[in-house]
Protein backbone atom coordinates (compact mmCIF):
# COMPACT_ATOMS: atom_id res chain seq x y z
CA UNK A 1 0.00 0.00 0.00
CA UNK A 2 2.17 2.65 -1.18
CA UNK A 3 -0.22 5.72 -0.64
CA UNK A 4 0.08 8.15 2.16
CA UNK A 5 -2.96 8.14 4.25
CA UNK A 6 -4.33 11.22 3.18
CA UNK A 7 -4.31 10.42 -0.50
CA UNK A 8 -6.01 7.76 -0.38
CA UNK A 9 -9.57 6.96 -1.90
CA UNK A 10 -10.88 3.73 -2.58
CA UNK A 11 -13.81 2.71 -5.30
CA UNK A 12 -16.26 0.21 -5.60
CA UNK A 13 -19.43 -0.80 -7.21
CA UNK A 14 -22.67 1.01 -6.32
CA UNK A 15 -23.87 4.26 -4.77
CA UNK A 16 -23.08 5.28 -1.23
CA UNK A 17 -24.78 2.81 1.36
CA UNK A 18 -23.42 -0.40 -0.70
CA UNK A 19 -22.32 -3.63 0.15
CA UNK A 20 -19.46 -2.82 -1.12
CA UNK A 21 -18.78 0.16 0.61
CA UNK A 22 -19.24 -1.91 4.15
CA UNK A 23 -16.60 -3.61 2.85
CA UNK A 24 -14.53 -0.82 2.04
CA UNK A 25 -14.88 0.68 5.62
CA UNK A 26 -14.26 -2.91 7.54
CA UNK A 27 -11.06 -3.03 6.02
CA UNK A 28 -9.83 0.76 5.53
CA UNK A 29 -11.60 1.82 8.74
CA UNK A 30 -14.43 4.37 8.98
CA UNK A 31 -12.31 7.41 8.01
CA UNK A 32 -11.38 6.53 4.37
CA UNK A 33 -12.51 8.46 1.22
CA UNK A 34 -14.69 6.31 -1.12
CA UNK A 35 -15.60 6.63 -4.84
CA UNK A 36 -18.37 5.30 -6.35
CA UNK A 37 -18.69 3.46 -9.30
CA UNK A 38 -21.18 2.44 -12.07
CA UNK A 39 -19.71 -0.62 -12.91
CA UNK A 40 -16.95 -3.28 -11.39
CA UNK A 41 -14.58 -2.04 -15.14
CA UNK A 42 -14.71 1.79 -13.40
CA UNK A 43 -13.35 0.60 -10.48
CA UNK A 44 -10.37 -1.36 -12.56
CA UNK A 45 -9.84 1.72 -14.57
CA UNK A 46 -9.84 4.20 -11.95
CA UNK A 47 -7.28 1.99 -10.21
CA UNK A 48 -5.87 1.68 -13.23
CA UNK A 49 -5.52 5.54 -13.92
CA UNK A 50 -5.19 6.71 -10.30
CA UNK A 51 -8.47 8.22 -9.45
CA UNK A 52 -8.78 5.54 -6.78
CA UNK A 53 -5.42 4.31 -4.22
CA UNK A 54 -7.41 1.32 -4.13
CA UNK A 55 -10.48 -0.79 -5.46
CA UNK A 56 -12.59 -3.27 -3.58
CA UNK A 57 -14.58 -5.94 -5.19
CA UNK A 58 -16.46 -8.78 -5.06
CA UNK A 59 -15.35 -11.93 -6.21
CA UNK A 60 -17.70 -14.41 -4.32
CA UNK A 61 -20.85 -14.98 -2.55
CA UNK A 62 -21.59 -17.89 -0.59
CA UNK A 63 -25.30 -18.20 -1.95
CA UNK A 64 -25.01 -16.76 -5.36
CA UNK A 65 -21.31 -18.06 -6.19
CA UNK A 66 -18.46 -16.61 -7.92
CA UNK A 67 -18.74 -13.28 -9.59
CA UNK A 68 -18.01 -14.00 -12.59
CA UNK A 69 -17.20 -10.37 -14.28
CA UNK A 70 -14.75 -9.76 -11.64
CA UNK A 71 -12.52 -12.90 -11.92
CA UNK A 72 -12.45 -11.93 -15.62
CA UNK A 73 -11.22 -8.38 -14.98
CA UNK A 74 -8.94 -9.74 -12.59
CA UNK A 75 -7.47 -12.02 -15.50
CA UNK A 76 -7.86 -9.11 -18.03
CA UNK A 77 -5.92 -6.31 -15.78
CA UNK A 78 -2.82 -6.33 -14.07
CA UNK A 79 -3.88 -4.76 -10.56
CA UNK A 80 -2.53 -6.67 -7.76
CA UNK A 81 -4.64 -8.08 -4.80
CA UNK A 82 -3.39 -6.79 -1.69
CA UNK A 83 -6.00 -7.59 0.58
CA UNK A 84 -9.16 -10.12 1.54
CA UNK A 85 -12.53 -9.22 2.63
CA UNK A 86 -15.37 -11.28 4.23
CA UNK A 87 -18.65 -9.58 5.61
CA UNK A 88 -22.04 -11.22 6.70
CA UNK A 89 -24.69 -10.16 4.18
CA UNK A 90 -27.64 -8.80 6.44
CA UNK A 91 -31.07 -7.14 4.59
CA UNK A 92 -33.24 -5.16 6.23
CA UNK A 93 -36.36 -4.19 5.66
CA UNK A 94 -35.83 0.21 5.30
CA UNK A 95 -38.36 2.70 5.37
CA UNK A 96 -39.42 6.31 5.66
CA UNK A 97 -38.36 7.51 9.47
CA UNK A 98 -42.45 8.36 10.95
CA UNK A 99 -43.38 5.03 9.38
CA UNK A 100 -44.22 1.59 10.93
CA UNK A 101 -44.26 -2.34 8.63
CA UNK A 102 -47.96 -1.71 9.31
CA UNK A 103 -48.35 1.24 6.54
CA UNK A 104 -45.78 -0.54 3.44
CA UNK A 105 -47.52 -1.56 0.61
CA UNK A 106 -44.77 -1.73 -1.85
CA UNK A 107 -40.67 -3.22 -1.94
CA UNK A 108 -38.22 -2.39 -4.14
CA UNK A 109 -35.02 -3.73 -4.35
CA UNK A 110 -32.45 -5.66 -6.20
CA UNK A 111 -34.01 -8.74 -7.58
CA UNK A 112 -31.69 -11.03 -6.08
CA UNK A 113 -32.33 -9.40 -2.38
CA UNK A 114 -35.68 -10.13 -2.86
CA UNK A 115 -35.26 -13.53 -3.52
CA UNK A 116 -33.02 -13.78 -0.45
CA UNK A 117 -35.60 -12.45 1.52
CA UNK A 118 -38.50 -14.40 0.10
CA UNK A 119 -39.58 -15.96 3.42
CA UNK A 120 -40.05 -12.97 4.73
CA UNK A 121 -41.65 -11.41 1.96
CA UNK A 122 -43.77 -14.40 1.78
CA UNK A 123 -45.41 -13.52 5.37
CA UNK A 124 -47.01 -10.21 3.33
CA UNK A 125 -48.50 -11.20 0.20
CA UNK A 126 -50.15 -8.62 -0.37
CA UNK A 127 -47.10 -6.27 -0.83
CA UNK A 128 -45.96 -5.25 -4.40
CA UNK A 129 -42.08 -6.44 -4.81
CA UNK A 130 -40.69 -3.84 -7.45
CA UNK A 131 -36.84 -5.22 -9.02
CA UNK A 132 -34.46 -2.24 -8.82
CA UNK A 133 -31.17 -2.06 -9.80
CA UNK A 134 -29.38 -2.44 -6.30
CA UNK A 135 -29.92 -2.73 -2.85
CA UNK A 136 -28.69 1.08 -1.81
CA UNK A 137 -30.19 2.15 -5.13
CA UNK A 138 -33.16 1.30 -4.38
CA UNK A 139 -33.40 3.17 -0.72
CA UNK A 140 -32.25 6.04 -2.56
CA UNK A 141 -35.10 5.25 -5.11
CA UNK A 142 -38.11 5.46 -2.09
CA UNK A 143 -36.48 8.38 -0.48
CA UNK A 144 -36.52 10.58 -3.33
CA UNK A 145 -40.37 9.20 -4.16
CA UNK A 146 -41.25 10.09 -1.03
CA UNK A 147 -44.24 8.24 -0.96
CA UNK A 148 -44.45 6.47 3.11
CA UNK A 149 -46.02 3.22 1.97
CA UNK A 150 -42.60 2.75 0.30
CA UNK A 151 -40.27 0.42 1.33
CA UNK A 152 -36.85 -1.26 0.53
CA UNK A 153 -34.73 -4.01 1.11
CA UNK A 154 -30.88 -3.14 1.64
CA UNK A 155 -27.93 -2.84 4.54
CA UNK A 156 -28.60 -1.14 7.68
CA UNK A 157 -26.05 1.10 7.03
CA UNK A 158 -27.84 2.33 3.91
CA UNK A 159 -30.35 3.45 5.87
CA UNK A 160 -28.42 5.62 8.42
CA UNK A 161 -26.46 7.40 4.88
CA UNK A 162 -29.73 8.57 3.48
CA UNK A 163 -31.84 9.19 6.96
CA UNK A 164 -34.12 6.50 7.03
CA UNK A 165 -35.65 3.89 9.30
CA UNK A 166 -35.07 -0.05 9.95
CA UNK A 167 -37.87 -1.33 10.15
CA UNK A 168 -36.92 -4.80 10.43
CA UNK A 169 -33.46 -6.13 10.88
CA UNK A 170 -32.34 -9.39 9.14
CA UNK A 171 -34.70 -10.42 6.64
CA UNK A 172 -32.30 -12.56 4.51
CA UNK A 173 -33.94 -16.48 4.64
CA UNK A 174 -30.07 -18.07 5.74
CA UNK A 175 -27.98 -16.88 7.77
CA UNK A 176 -24.76 -18.27 5.58
CA UNK A 177 -24.42 -15.24 3.49
CA UNK A 178 -21.37 -13.94 3.03
CA UNK A 179 -19.36 -12.38 0.16
CA UNK A 180 -15.62 -12.41 -0.25
CA UNK A 181 -13.88 -9.05 -1.75
CA UNK A 182 -10.63 -8.56 -3.28
CA UNK A 183 -8.53 -5.40 -2.50
CA UNK A 184 -6.90 -4.26 -5.46
CA UNK A 185 -3.86 -2.15 -6.12
CA UNK A 186 -1.72 -0.62 -8.83
CA UNK A 187 1.72 -2.02 -7.33
CA UNK A 188 3.92 -4.40 -8.71
CA UNK A 189 4.49 -5.17 -5.00
CA UNK A 190 3.62 -8.15 -3.10
CA UNK A 191 2.16 -7.67 0.08
CA UNK A 192 4.98 -8.76 2.36
CA UNK A 193 2.36 -9.84 5.39
CA UNK A 194 0.10 -11.69 2.97
CA UNK A 195 -0.53 -15.90 4.24
CA UNK A 196 -2.63 -16.92 1.22
CA UNK A 197 -2.14 -16.55 -2.29
CA UNK A 198 -4.71 -16.20 -5.05
CA UNK A 199 -3.43 -17.23 -9.02
CA UNK A 200 -5.16 -17.72 -12.24
CA UNK A 201 -3.29 -20.65 -14.75
CA UNK A 202 -4.69 -22.20 -17.80
CA UNK A 203 -3.95 -25.90 -18.72
CA UNK A 204 -2.48 -26.93 -22.49
CA UNK A 205 -5.65 -28.77 -24.09
CA UNK A 206 -4.30 -32.19 -23.18
CA UNK A 207 -5.85 -35.07 -21.11
CA UNK A 208 -4.37 -35.12 -17.76
CA UNK A 209 -3.13 -31.58 -18.17
CA UNK A 210 -4.92 -30.01 -15.41
CA UNK A 211 -3.88 -32.96 -12.96
CA UNK A 212 -0.42 -32.68 -14.08
CA UNK A 213 -0.71 -28.49 -12.95
CA UNK A 214 -2.09 -29.35 -9.42
CA UNK A 215 0.03 -32.30 -8.93
CA UNK A 216 2.81 -29.11 -8.25
CA UNK A 217 0.97 -28.13 -5.24
CA UNK A 218 0.67 -31.52 -3.43
CA UNK A 219 4.38 -32.19 -4.89
CA UNK A 220 5.65 -28.97 -2.72
CA UNK A 221 2.79 -30.06 -0.29
CA UNK A 222 0.87 -26.34 -0.76
CA UNK A 223 -2.66 -26.57 0.26
CA UNK A 224 -5.29 -25.40 -2.22
CA UNK A 225 -8.18 -23.94 -0.43
CA UNK A 226 -10.04 -22.84 -3.76
CA UNK A 227 -10.47 -24.42 -7.28
CA UNK A 228 -13.11 -23.09 -9.88
CA UNK A 229 -13.00 -23.19 -13.54
CA UNK A 230 -14.13 -20.43 -15.60
CA UNK A 231 -14.47 -20.96 -19.65
CA UNK A 232 -11.51 -18.79 -21.74
CA UNK A 233 -13.24 -16.17 -23.33
CA UNK A 234 -10.57 -16.00 -26.34
CA UNK A 235 -11.65 -20.20 -26.72
CA UNK A 236 -14.42 -21.50 -26.59
CA UNK A 237 -14.86 -24.91 -24.03
CA UNK A 238 -11.21 -23.88 -22.62
CA UNK A 239 -10.80 -22.94 -19.05
CA UNK A 240 -9.42 -20.90 -16.92
CA UNK A 241 -8.80 -22.15 -13.43
CA UNK A 242 -8.65 -19.74 -10.12
CA UNK A 243 -6.49 -21.26 -7.10
CA UNK A 244 -6.17 -19.88 -3.74
CA UNK A 245 -3.38 -21.30 -1.60
CA UNK A 246 -2.33 -21.16 2.04
CA UNK A 247 1.29 -19.39 1.98
CA UNK A 248 3.33 -16.00 1.27
CA UNK A 249 3.78 -15.91 -2.67
CA UNK A 250 8.32 -15.58 -0.76
CA UNK A 251 7.54 -19.16 1.20
CA UNK A 252 10.02 -21.60 -0.48
CA UNK A 253 7.50 -24.09 -1.01
CA UNK A 254 4.72 -21.90 -2.75
CA UNK A 255 7.64 -20.53 -4.86
CA UNK A 256 8.43 -23.93 -5.97
CA UNK A 257 5.48 -24.93 -6.75
CA UNK A 258 4.65 -21.65 -8.93
CA UNK A 259 8.31 -22.37 -11.06
CA UNK A 260 6.87 -25.82 -11.83
CA UNK A 261 3.57 -24.75 -12.58
CA UNK A 262 4.62 -21.96 -15.07
CA UNK A 263 7.00 -25.16 -17.22
CA UNK A 264 3.83 -27.39 -16.89
CA UNK A 265 0.57 -24.75 -17.72
CA UNK A 266 -0.65 -22.78 -20.62
CA UNK A 267 0.19 -19.43 -18.83
CA UNK A 268 0.27 -18.22 -14.94
CA UNK A 269 -0.92 -15.05 -13.57
CA UNK A 270 -0.17 -14.19 -9.91
CA UNK A 271 -3.18 -11.93 -8.56
CA UNK A 272 -1.21 -11.38 -5.12
CA UNK A 273 -0.94 -12.50 -1.60
CA UNK A 274 -2.28 -11.01 1.35
CA UNK A 275 -3.47 -11.67 5.17
CA UNK A 276 -6.63 -13.75 5.16
CA UNK A 277 -10.15 -12.42 6.27
CA UNK A 278 -11.46 -13.98 9.39
CA UNK A 279 -15.39 -15.04 8.77
CA UNK A 280 -17.18 -12.26 10.59
CA UNK A 281 -20.04 -13.03 12.87
CA UNK A 282 -23.57 -12.24 12.31
CA UNK A 283 -23.63 -9.42 14.76
CA UNK A 284 -21.30 -7.25 13.15
CA UNK B 1 -36.67 -41.43 -20.65
CA UNK B 2 -39.40 -43.13 -19.51
CA UNK B 3 -42.80 -41.30 -20.41
CA UNK B 4 -44.70 -41.71 -23.33
CA UNK B 5 -44.59 -38.91 -25.98
CA UNK B 6 -47.98 -37.73 -25.82
CA UNK B 7 -47.68 -37.69 -21.07
CA UNK B 8 -44.03 -35.83 -21.40
CA UNK B 9 -44.37 -32.09 -20.15
CA UNK B 10 -41.28 -30.26 -19.33
CA UNK B 11 -41.20 -27.87 -16.41
CA UNK B 12 -38.41 -24.61 -16.45
CA UNK B 13 -38.04 -21.55 -14.44
CA UNK B 14 -39.58 -18.70 -16.23
CA UNK B 15 -42.90 -17.31 -18.39
CA UNK B 16 -43.44 -18.48 -22.01
CA UNK B 17 -40.91 -17.13 -24.27
CA UNK B 18 -37.89 -17.08 -21.49
CA UNK B 19 -34.70 -18.63 -22.81
CA UNK B 20 -35.09 -21.40 -20.82
CA UNK B 21 -38.27 -22.58 -22.91
CA UNK B 22 -36.06 -22.05 -26.25
CA UNK B 23 -33.83 -24.51 -24.81
CA UNK B 24 -36.62 -27.05 -24.18
CA UNK B 25 -37.43 -26.78 -27.17
CA UNK B 26 -34.81 -27.48 -29.00
CA UNK B 27 -33.87 -30.79 -27.05
CA UNK B 28 -38.14 -32.09 -27.17
CA UNK B 29 -38.89 -30.29 -30.19
CA UNK B 30 -41.48 -27.80 -30.77
CA UNK B 31 -44.51 -30.38 -30.15
CA UNK B 32 -43.69 -30.64 -26.35
CA UNK B 33 -45.60 -29.11 -23.66
CA UNK B 34 -44.32 -27.12 -20.92
CA UNK B 35 -44.61 -26.12 -17.73
CA UNK B 36 -43.65 -22.17 -16.58
CA UNK B 37 -42.65 -22.02 -13.08
CA UNK B 38 -42.05 -19.38 -10.76
CA UNK B 39 -38.41 -20.65 -9.06
CA UNK B 40 -35.67 -23.11 -9.74
CA UNK B 41 -37.15 -25.06 -6.98
CA UNK B 42 -40.71 -25.69 -8.31
CA UNK B 43 -38.61 -26.91 -11.26
CA UNK B 44 -37.08 -29.63 -9.17
CA UNK B 45 -40.49 -29.94 -7.13
CA UNK B 46 -42.47 -30.70 -10.00
CA UNK B 47 -40.00 -33.27 -11.58
CA UNK B 48 -39.92 -35.19 -8.05
CA UNK B 49 -43.91 -35.37 -7.77
CA UNK B 50 -44.15 -36.17 -11.04
CA UNK B 51 -46.01 -33.15 -12.48
CA UNK B 52 -43.35 -32.70 -14.99
CA UNK B 53 -41.59 -35.83 -16.81
CA UNK B 54 -38.56 -33.62 -17.04
CA UNK B 55 -37.05 -30.45 -16.12
CA UNK B 56 -34.70 -27.91 -18.02
CA UNK B 57 -32.55 -25.95 -15.58
CA UNK B 58 -29.19 -23.13 -16.64
CA UNK B 59 -26.22 -24.84 -15.09
CA UNK B 60 -23.54 -22.17 -16.73
CA UNK B 61 -23.54 -19.29 -18.85
CA UNK B 62 -20.36 -18.21 -20.87
CA UNK B 63 -20.55 -14.55 -19.36
CA UNK B 64 -22.03 -14.79 -15.98
CA UNK B 65 -20.78 -18.17 -15.01
CA UNK B 66 -22.19 -21.15 -13.01
CA UNK B 67 -26.01 -20.61 -11.52
CA UNK B 68 -25.38 -20.89 -8.16
CA UNK B 69 -28.72 -22.20 -7.15
CA UNK B 70 -29.22 -24.90 -9.37
CA UNK B 71 -25.84 -26.41 -8.68
CA UNK B 72 -26.82 -26.56 -4.81
CA UNK B 73 -29.77 -28.04 -6.22
CA UNK B 74 -28.52 -30.91 -7.84
CA UNK B 75 -26.63 -31.59 -5.31
CA UNK B 76 -29.74 -31.43 -2.60
CA UNK B 77 -32.41 -33.80 -4.74
CA UNK B 78 -32.08 -36.90 -6.49
CA UNK B 79 -32.98 -36.85 -9.88
CA UNK B 80 -30.70 -37.84 -12.82
CA UNK B 81 -29.55 -35.58 -15.45
CA UNK B 82 -30.28 -37.36 -19.08
CA UNK B 83 -29.50 -34.34 -21.34
CA UNK B 84 -27.01 -30.88 -22.28
CA UNK B 85 -28.27 -28.47 -24.17
CA UNK B 86 -26.53 -25.31 -25.19
CA UNK B 87 -27.95 -22.13 -26.28
CA UNK B 88 -26.78 -18.77 -28.16
CA UNK B 89 -28.34 -16.32 -26.37
CA UNK B 90 -29.09 -13.61 -28.91
CA UNK B 91 -31.12 -10.22 -26.95
CA UNK B 92 -33.53 -8.61 -29.13
CA UNK B 93 -34.88 -4.64 -28.63
CA UNK B 94 -38.50 -5.57 -29.08
CA UNK B 95 -41.55 -3.14 -29.22
CA UNK B 96 -45.30 -3.01 -30.59
CA UNK B 97 -46.08 -4.03 -33.60
CA UNK B 98 -46.83 -0.77 -35.11
CA UNK B 99 -43.65 1.29 -33.95
CA UNK B 100 -40.20 1.66 -34.78
CA UNK B 101 -36.97 2.33 -32.82
CA UNK B 102 -37.32 6.11 -33.22
CA UNK B 103 -40.45 5.86 -30.98
CA UNK B 104 -39.08 4.59 -27.98
CA UNK B 105 -38.35 6.29 -24.93
CA UNK B 106 -38.34 3.46 -21.94
CA UNK B 107 -36.68 -0.11 -22.33
CA UNK B 108 -37.26 -2.15 -19.34
CA UNK B 109 -35.73 -6.14 -18.78
CA UNK B 110 -33.80 -8.07 -16.51
CA UNK B 111 -30.42 -6.03 -14.94
CA UNK B 112 -28.60 -8.79 -16.95
CA UNK B 113 -29.84 -8.66 -19.66
CA UNK B 114 -29.66 -4.84 -19.89
CA UNK B 115 -26.02 -4.96 -18.71
CA UNK B 116 -25.74 -7.50 -21.97
CA UNK B 117 -26.75 -4.97 -24.18
CA UNK B 118 -24.88 -1.47 -22.90
CA UNK B 119 -22.94 -1.26 -25.88
CA UNK B 120 -26.03 -1.06 -27.49
CA UNK B 121 -27.93 1.36 -25.27
CA UNK B 122 -25.34 4.03 -25.16
CA UNK B 123 -26.72 5.17 -28.49
CA UNK B 124 -29.79 6.08 -27.01
CA UNK B 125 -28.25 7.49 -23.87
CA UNK B 126 -32.09 9.66 -23.65
CA UNK B 127 -34.18 6.50 -23.21
CA UNK B 128 -34.97 5.02 -19.90
CA UNK B 129 -33.65 1.89 -18.49
CA UNK B 130 -35.70 -0.30 -16.02
CA UNK B 131 -35.08 -2.89 -14.53
CA UNK B 132 -37.32 -6.17 -14.60
CA UNK B 133 -37.81 -9.78 -13.58
CA UNK B 134 -36.57 -11.57 -16.21
CA UNK B 135 -36.74 -10.86 -19.78
CA UNK B 136 -39.41 -11.99 -21.31
CA UNK B 137 -41.71 -10.67 -18.53
CA UNK B 138 -40.45 -7.56 -19.69
CA UNK B 139 -42.10 -7.90 -22.93
CA UNK B 140 -45.23 -9.12 -21.05
CA UNK B 141 -45.11 -5.90 -19.10
CA UNK B 142 -45.17 -3.49 -21.43
CA UNK B 143 -47.93 -5.15 -24.08
CA UNK B 144 -49.90 -5.28 -20.63
CA UNK B 145 -49.04 -1.46 -20.30
CA UNK B 146 -50.20 -0.69 -24.04
CA UNK B 147 -47.77 2.15 -23.60
CA UNK B 148 -46.51 2.15 -27.20
CA UNK B 149 -43.06 4.54 -26.19
CA UNK B 150 -41.92 1.45 -24.40
CA UNK B 151 -39.97 -1.45 -25.69
CA UNK B 152 -38.17 -4.77 -23.49
CA UNK B 153 -34.84 -6.86 -24.26
CA UNK B 154 -35.68 -10.57 -25.02
CA UNK B 155 -35.28 -13.42 -26.48
CA UNK B 156 -36.81 -13.08 -30.51
CA UNK B 157 -39.31 -16.51 -29.62
CA UNK B 158 -40.84 -13.77 -27.06
CA UNK B 159 -41.59 -11.11 -29.38
CA UNK B 160 -43.84 -13.86 -31.09
CA UNK B 161 -44.87 -15.30 -28.25
CA UNK B 162 -46.69 -12.08 -27.26
CA UNK B 163 -47.67 -10.94 -30.76
CA UNK B 164 -45.34 -7.78 -30.42
CA UNK B 165 -42.26 -6.51 -33.20
CA UNK B 166 -38.30 -7.39 -33.09
CA UNK B 167 -36.98 -3.64 -34.04
CA UNK B 168 -33.39 -4.87 -33.74
CA UNK B 169 -32.01 -8.25 -33.63
CA UNK B 170 -28.57 -9.42 -31.76
CA UNK B 171 -27.99 -6.38 -29.49
CA UNK B 172 -25.96 -8.16 -27.18
CA UNK B 173 -22.68 -6.72 -26.79
CA UNK B 174 -20.77 -9.96 -26.36
CA UNK B 175 -21.17 -12.84 -29.47
CA UNK B 176 -20.02 -15.37 -27.08
CA UNK B 177 -22.89 -15.72 -25.11
CA UNK B 178 -23.99 -18.98 -24.88
CA UNK B 179 -25.95 -20.50 -21.55
CA UNK B 180 -25.80 -24.56 -20.88
CA UNK B 181 -28.96 -26.10 -19.33
CA UNK B 182 -28.71 -29.77 -17.83
CA UNK B 183 -32.36 -32.01 -18.80
CA UNK B 184 -33.39 -33.92 -15.71
CA UNK B 185 -35.81 -36.39 -15.13
CA UNK B 186 -36.72 -38.87 -11.69
CA UNK B 187 -35.51 -41.61 -12.72
CA UNK B 188 -32.67 -44.25 -11.42
CA UNK B 189 -31.08 -45.14 -14.88
CA UNK B 190 -28.15 -43.62 -16.61
CA UNK B 191 -28.87 -42.38 -19.77
CA UNK B 192 -27.29 -45.19 -22.24
CA UNK B 193 -26.38 -43.32 -25.26
CA UNK B 194 -24.36 -41.07 -22.62
CA UNK B 195 -20.83 -39.96 -23.85
CA UNK B 196 -20.21 -37.22 -20.93
CA UNK B 197 -20.25 -37.66 -17.32
CA UNK B 198 -21.34 -35.02 -14.42
CA UNK B 199 -20.24 -36.02 -10.72
CA UNK B 200 -19.99 -33.82 -7.90
CA UNK B 201 -17.41 -34.85 -4.95
CA UNK B 202 -16.25 -33.31 -1.14
CA UNK B 203 -12.44 -33.68 -0.27
CA UNK B 204 -12.08 -34.97 3.58
CA UNK B 205 -10.05 -32.09 4.95
CA UNK B 206 -6.67 -32.59 4.37
CA UNK B 207 -4.24 -31.10 2.18
CA UNK B 208 -3.75 -32.94 -1.01
CA UNK B 209 -6.85 -34.48 -0.73
CA UNK B 210 -7.81 -32.42 -3.62
CA UNK B 211 -5.09 -33.91 -5.92
CA UNK B 212 -5.25 -37.46 -4.93
CA UNK B 213 -9.16 -37.12 -5.82
CA UNK B 214 -8.41 -35.69 -8.66
CA UNK B 215 -5.50 -38.54 -9.41
CA UNK B 216 -8.42 -41.12 -10.51
CA UNK B 217 -8.67 -39.73 -13.60
CA UNK B 218 -5.31 -39.27 -14.82
CA UNK B 219 -4.65 -42.93 -13.84
CA UNK B 220 -7.42 -44.14 -15.51
CA UNK B 221 -7.28 -42.08 -18.51
CA UNK B 222 -10.23 -39.95 -17.87
CA UNK B 223 -10.37 -36.49 -19.37
CA UNK B 224 -11.42 -33.64 -17.22
CA UNK B 225 -13.46 -31.41 -19.25
CA UNK B 226 -14.77 -29.11 -16.07
CA UNK B 227 -14.15 -28.38 -12.59
CA UNK B 228 -15.85 -26.00 -10.05
CA UNK B 229 -15.53 -25.66 -6.41
CA UNK B 230 -18.35 -24.70 -4.73
CA UNK B 231 -18.72 -23.87 -0.70
CA UNK B 232 -20.52 -26.72 0.77
CA UNK B 233 -23.78 -25.14 2.31
CA UNK B 234 -23.50 -27.02 5.78
CA UNK B 235 -19.82 -26.46 6.25
CA UNK B 236 -18.31 -23.11 6.26
CA UNK B 237 -15.17 -22.90 4.25
CA UNK B 238 -15.43 -26.10 2.92
CA UNK B 239 -15.91 -26.68 -0.54
CA UNK B 240 -17.54 -29.65 -2.75
CA UNK B 241 -16.44 -29.97 -6.58
CA UNK B 242 -18.45 -29.84 -9.62
CA UNK B 243 -16.91 -32.41 -12.10
CA UNK B 244 -17.99 -32.95 -16.00
CA UNK B 245 -15.57 -35.69 -17.32
CA UNK B 246 -15.32 -37.62 -20.89
CA UNK B 247 -17.23 -41.19 -21.24
CA UNK B 248 -20.36 -43.05 -20.09
CA UNK B 249 -20.65 -43.92 -16.19
CA UNK B 250 -20.63 -47.68 -17.44
CA UNK B 251 -16.80 -47.36 -20.12
CA UNK B 252 -14.93 -49.24 -17.59
CA UNK B 253 -11.70 -46.23 -17.40
CA UNK B 254 -15.06 -44.48 -15.77
CA UNK B 255 -16.42 -46.76 -13.73
CA UNK B 256 -12.80 -47.70 -12.82
CA UNK B 257 -11.95 -44.06 -11.98
CA UNK B 258 -15.37 -43.63 -9.67
CA UNK B 259 -14.43 -46.51 -7.86
CA UNK B 260 -11.52 -45.56 -6.61
CA UNK B 261 -12.68 -41.72 -6.08
CA UNK B 262 -15.50 -42.87 -3.80
CA UNK B 263 -12.42 -44.51 -1.62
CA UNK B 264 -10.74 -40.88 -1.41
CA UNK B 265 -13.33 -38.49 -1.07
CA UNK B 266 -15.53 -37.43 1.59
CA UNK B 267 -18.73 -38.37 -0.66
CA UNK B 268 -19.50 -38.98 -4.61
CA UNK B 269 -22.40 -37.97 -6.13
CA UNK B 270 -23.49 -39.36 -9.91
CA UNK B 271 -25.55 -36.36 -11.14
CA UNK B 272 -26.34 -38.45 -14.87
CA UNK B 273 -24.49 -39.43 -18.02
CA UNK B 274 -25.73 -37.87 -21.53
CA UNK B 275 -24.87 -36.86 -25.21
CA UNK B 276 -22.28 -34.24 -25.21
CA UNK B 277 -24.41 -30.73 -26.87
CA UNK B 278 -22.89 -29.09 -29.78
CA UNK B 279 -21.78 -25.44 -29.61
CA UNK B 280 -24.91 -23.63 -31.22
CA UNK B 281 -23.63 -20.74 -34.34
CA UNK B 282 -25.06 -17.46 -33.90
CA UNK B 283 -27.30 -17.79 -37.00
CA UNK B 284 -29.74 -20.31 -34.92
Amino acid sequence: MNSAGTERRVAFQGIHGAYSEDAVYKFFGEGIRTLPCAEFEDVFASVNKGDASHGVVPVENSLEGSVARVNDLLLEHDLTVVGEIIIFVKHCLIGHPDVEIEDITRVYSHPQALGQSRTFLSRYPQWEKVPSYDTAGSVKIIKERGDKSEAAIASARTAKEYGMKILKEGIQNSHQNYTRFFVIEKTASINPRGDKTSLVFATKNVAGALYACLGVFAEHSVNLTKLESRPRRDRAWEYVFYVDIDGHLDHPNVSGAITDLVRRASFVKILGSYRRAELPSEQE
